[in-house]
């Protein structure tokens, strides 16, 4: 039945979310919105290959993979695919090995940080306690093997096993740095290349591979991937301090906390003067903390200009991200993959 | 110099401590003789592969993997190659491989269990934390399956990823049977084929595949390693509450206090009356132990014979395991592995 269309309260309150959501929201559906069948099917993929026997793993695998999650690295595989001219669809089952890495270190993660909040939503290990999210994380990590294998490209694995052994030293690096203020941003650059730009790469990497193209275009999209994915987490640790709790999805001031060494706290420890600097080692080396030292922390980082300058950062690697895509001819995947690097730097501000 | 030898007080004890040490020991190294210089090159192997930049990655590795234990996974792997007749050394690499993944799974046990004794040692977890131990666990894990790409056998690659998710599901399934009094005997067995003797079969298979062996040859030596693996598995498991800590490296009554459903338990539990049960329900259901709890446990499954009918149990799957070796020809290896089996029921006896 055709109505005339009256817009209602409702209608016009999301209306108005929509004018005010943050214009990455537009860049994720454009790169959406040319691969929906591949994702669709990466989904299915992903629900169908976390089954086991064992009931807690689909359970605790469903909390966390079907939550939601912007898919981001998944889809970074199928669009380097499909930008490489790849018409098969083994690309399919490699994003999802890709979502299951990434899941796997998720699980350990919350473990590690201890954190209670994931995505917005309780975290899996507190719905389900340490023990059940080691034990899923190892399992999902195990499942992208055997996915990998099925496959049956060694160049692929080869790929994946390295990022995944990148992924730990940079995991480890960072408990090591963890409230050590010494810390330099070479190092701290480090950090964030193995604990996430590196799977960044290798997702795009393996798009490359399963296209069949030449090295330096498979080269090309690792760096774009590494790049992206520094510029990724470099706004992911500005955002600890400085967005939004529901729009971010964890609580706010969780890095700071657990006395983690992000850029944030380094440039505004390095620019601090003397009596700053005693804050910051009280709370970040010694972690002592009280109620009101976060909100002095955000005062000091404002002070300083260091979420400015840790986003401004982030914008250099996503320009070098966009540059690497060069050597590709202008196509809709390849502008909705530069608008991604640009939705990086300006997400949840 | 040349002196005649009278034994002192020392040697005498040492004499004696040989003659009631468990034929074990020398089933060990009747396996380990023929493959001394494949050992060495394995432990060499693992020691160079477990660098990482990352100083703590090493360090935390060689707590566990230098810090001993028996090898008896890799020795597996090395002398499933040498009964195949295997001339090369891809072996090596591959019992390594088999070893990363084991010390993984260690690493990320020891810290579900909350376990602070390993082989006699304080646990990785108790020394450099439990976050550590699970980054440490996934990065041995990964180094794993880069050293399985270096070799090149997606058939190797295939056993050693399906073991690795069949083993993190029987963790998973260790997990839920805990604290339930109602868990079958089934289910505990298939508890322990996937945590144990999955990684078993697998070492096993891997020396078949890499002789390049007709596929029943493979099959056999799997199943010689399933059957290996049940039967250790059962023996650790009444040596929780049968053997004298230090021959046991680990602290005594641990799957007690966890209240983990083991043979021991199932068994006592199944046989007692109306009070037994009753203990049960109180110390493994709701984990209300007092000091005193423990000794009433043992006493209790002396009464019922529950540790020797656990052991029986292991020595008709150790039978099995002798059995599947059938098709190959008598050498001293094969008399080595023979012996192994039933080192396998007779230790820390």
């Amino acid at each position: 039945m055709d109505v005339v269309a009256v817009p209602s309260r409702a209608d016009s309150a999301l209306t108005e979310r929509q004018d005010v959501a943050p214009p990455g929201g537009d860049a994720l559906s454009a790169l959406v919105s040319p691969l929906e069948d591949d994702l669709m099917a990466c989904n299915r993929a992903i629900v169908a290959r976390m089954e086991s026997p064992v009931q807690l793993i689909p359970q605790l695998a469903a909390h966390i993979v079907a939550a939601g999650g912007k898919r981001l690295r998944p889809l970074l595989t199928l669009a380097s695919a499909r930008l490489c001219g790849y018409q098969g669809d083994r690309h399919v089952k490699l994003a999802a090995c890709v979502e299951f890495i990434h899941t796997a270190t998720l699980l350990h993660d919350d473990v590690v940080d201890e954190s209670l909040l994931r995505r917005g939503l309780a975290s899996a290990n507190a719905v389900f306690g340490n023990q059940a999210s080691v034990l899923v994380g190892d399992f999902l990590f195990a499942r992208a093997f055997q996915l990998m294998v099925e496959d049956g490209s060694l160049v692929v694995l080869r790929i994946l096993s390295q990022a995944a052994a990148t992924i730990a030293e940079g995991e480890v690096l960072q408990l090591v740095t963890q409230n050590d203020l010494s810390t330099s941003e070479a190092r701290y650059l480090e950090v964030i290349e193995g604990k996430t730009a590196a799977l960044f790469a290798a997702a795009c990497e393996v798009g490359a591979v399963v296209a069949d193209r030449p090295q330096a275009e498979a080269a090309a999209l690792a760096q774009f991937g590494m790049n992206l994915g520094i510029a990724f987490q470099l706004v992911d640790d500005a955002l600890d301090y400085a967005a939004d709790q529901a729009l971010l999805g964890k609580t706010i001031g969780d890095d700071f906390r657990e006395g983690k060494m992000t850029l944030p706290v380094l440039l505004a420890y390095q620019a601090g003067d003397a009596a700053d600097r005693d804050f910051w080692h009280r709370t970040i080396e010694t972690s002592e903390q009280s109620g009101a030292d976060l909100d002095r922390a955000l005062h000091l980082m404002q002070r300083y200009g260091a979420i400015d300058a840790t986003v401004e950062r982030a914008r250099g690697f996503a320009a070098a991200a966009k540059q690497a895509l060069g050597r590709f001819p202008d196509s809709p995947l390849r502008r909705a993959l530069l608008a991604v690097a640009d939705y990086t730097v300006s997400r949840g501000r």
